[in-house]
């Protein structure tokens, strides 16, 4: 990083259907609760980036980044940033890029999504604008059913049974019991997974991420100092079909990131003691930790199934704390900064993928503890 | 600027009803004509910002950033910038943080909208998105409608006449014959304009820019030269709805970015001599004049009523050329940067506004001539 940026504050909404909050309302709660945090005033907000995928489809509304700096009393400059469910981390991206450039000294980014009103049919076509609506949808895919295409490769490829699979939800919920913002805080035995309704074969309803509303934010300062700084921010792209994809069981975005956010922050990846990565599905937790080099190809449920130095989706990941889509990689950031300094270690991770990963983004954070 | 940003190459479709072209076919052909025309590889390329405010309403597309990045061999990282009608703005103002901050050296910039194809109830309901679909929308206000309030209120407090607000689409009308990226190539008498179907009193039909299609690119460098450079890029903000404002007829986010960018660019407004504006209606021309400071309020129809040293939209502006909205932002660039070259002067200026103003975003193009 050319300037040294502060994660100055942070502040989200619970997670899950808030059918009395619209995106105004959302945004307005973690905005507040988040300036609240940072111990700043509005006023030090200088640039407001709104990471969205779905406002025109699920409220009509676009233009989010000047309704997010009208909360403000001077409303800023602003922007919406987005990449489908990566639209947290090009928004943070974008944010990081302000701040270095030196055109902003204090910016809010804030996350939000309304999906729970919305009919399920029309959500899912929605979230089908993540893959390619001339190379993909025709077919009849959706998320769950790429993603199962994806699990049945996979499966195929590494030889992984249904049970272990389980593993990866069934360690989210639990993780999730004692997260206040989690949408599903209830623990869930392992055989039960695939005991739920079958959704895309071999993938049932309890290895999906749910539809959730929901809004975070954080305040990113080169000014105002934190313990918490950003030691790397990455992104990288895909082709956003699968179908021009060299395998299914690997994403090259994923990898792409790691490798340009490792050097960025010089870091091995051994370094890295918290870990958020995006669980839209339970086979993704798997490839994810595959390409970001914490397993081998074929052994990411390793990870899951004994004890390990990697905290990993210690929020309960997107499976449990529920997942509005462009809110979940500003929350991912919110969980690792309290992750690090409740544990006092140095290095934490997050990884926000779109899509298929056409768009990943890794952030690296770091704790400098007050001396 | 804290770098010097050139503007390295630049391509567009022509604007209008693209029925044979899709999303990724606008793009390609925009992209491949800028990269022709920087005469660069695809390969220079090591970022991409996609200006879009409707894909997801339109083609059922989100994700675009990492669509465009698809279009290159080698997928760079990506994302999509939105602010309505103002997205081509802020993706410029992205790409200059981006390029500022040192985190790119070369940004392909691509602003594409596909909006003939859906039928005009649903566009018009889409682009009440960049109004405030709680305070706006339930009254049954359209853009036409919010703008016909804007002209009303204008027309009675400084006297202006239906006869004299004829000028300015006459005029684009006119300026769009010698472009052959124009939608509408044909002169029309002044009178002609208040004849057209009245669309929300006092406006008529020709008052308003048109649904188009189309795509245009621009290549943004600090490492390949070119005689083109950005001296400016400034974005502002202001309330969504525009019940929330102390007035109708002066947009006070057109006036804060104003200000920030002359102060950037050390300049003055006398040194502008090319000047594309935002007439997405006839009113929001003058108005746009106004608040720029290029003329007192109430006055801003005398330049089109006389000869001026300052050149206004030669291109035909959004009323002649077409208003693909995301798009409308980057050929505004485009349309100044070959003003610049033809003509040897040194500064010209866009305004790019979404909404009725909600945001703004001013860039300021410097030419200086291979000596």
């Amino acid at each position: 990083m050319k300037e040294q940026i502060f994660i100055t504050g942070y502040g989200q909404t619970s997670f899950g259907e808030k059918w009395n909050q619209g995106l105004r309302d959302l945004m307005d709660e973690a905005i507040t609760s988040a300036i609240e945090n940072a111990g700043c005033t509005a006023l030090d907000i200088d640039t407001v980036v709104v990471s969205n995928m779905l406002g025109e489809v699920t409220n009509n509304q676009a233009h989010l980044g000047a309704m997010a700096a009208s909360l403000l009393p001077h409303h800023p400059p602003s922007l919406r940033a987005e990449a489908a469910c990566a639209s947290g981390a090009v928004a943070l991206h974008t944010a990081c890029a302000l701040l270095e450039s030196g055109k902003a000294e204090t910016v809010l980014v804030v996350g939000v999504e309304k999906m729970t009103d919305t009919p399920a049919g029309k959500i899912a076509s929605a979230l089908m604008g993540a893959a390619d609506a001339e190379k993909d949808a025709p077919s009849g895919l959706t998320f769950p059913g790429i993603f199962g295409l994806i699990a049945a490769r996979y499966m195929h490829e590494y030889d992984l049974s249904r049970d272990r699979l389980n593993t990866v939800s069934a360690v989210h919920h639990k993780n999730a019991v004692s997260n206040p913002f989690a949408q599903f805080r209830n623990e869930i035995p392992a055989e039960k997974i695939s005991q739920s309704p079958k959704v895309a074969e071999p993938l049932c309803m309890l290895d999906c991420s749910p539809i959730s509303d929901g809004a975070a934010a954080v305040i990113l300062s080169t000014k105002l100092e934190s313990p918490i700084s950003i030691a790397a921010s990455q992104i990288a792209s895909d082709t956003v079909s699968i179908t021009d994809r060299a395998t299914l069981t690997s994403f090259a975005a994923t990898k792409d990131a790691m490798e340009a956010a490792l050097t960025e922050a010089s870091l091995e990846r051994e370094d890295i003691d918290h870990l958020e990565l995006h669980d839209c599905f339970s086979i993704a937790a798997i490839i994810s930790l595959e390409d970001m080099g914490f397993a081998e190809p074929g052994k990411g449920i390793t990870l899951y199934e004994k004890e390990s130095a990697l905290s990993i989706n210690a929020s309960g990941g997107l499976k449990a704390c529920g997942h509005p889509v462009a809110a979940t990689g500003i929350k991912q950031i919110i969980d690792v900064s309290k992750q690090l300094s409740n544990s006092g270690k140095t290095y934490g991770l997050t990884q926000n993928f779109g899509g298929a990963a056409a768009t990943c983004g890794i952030h690296i954070l770091k704790h400098t503890p007050v001396s």
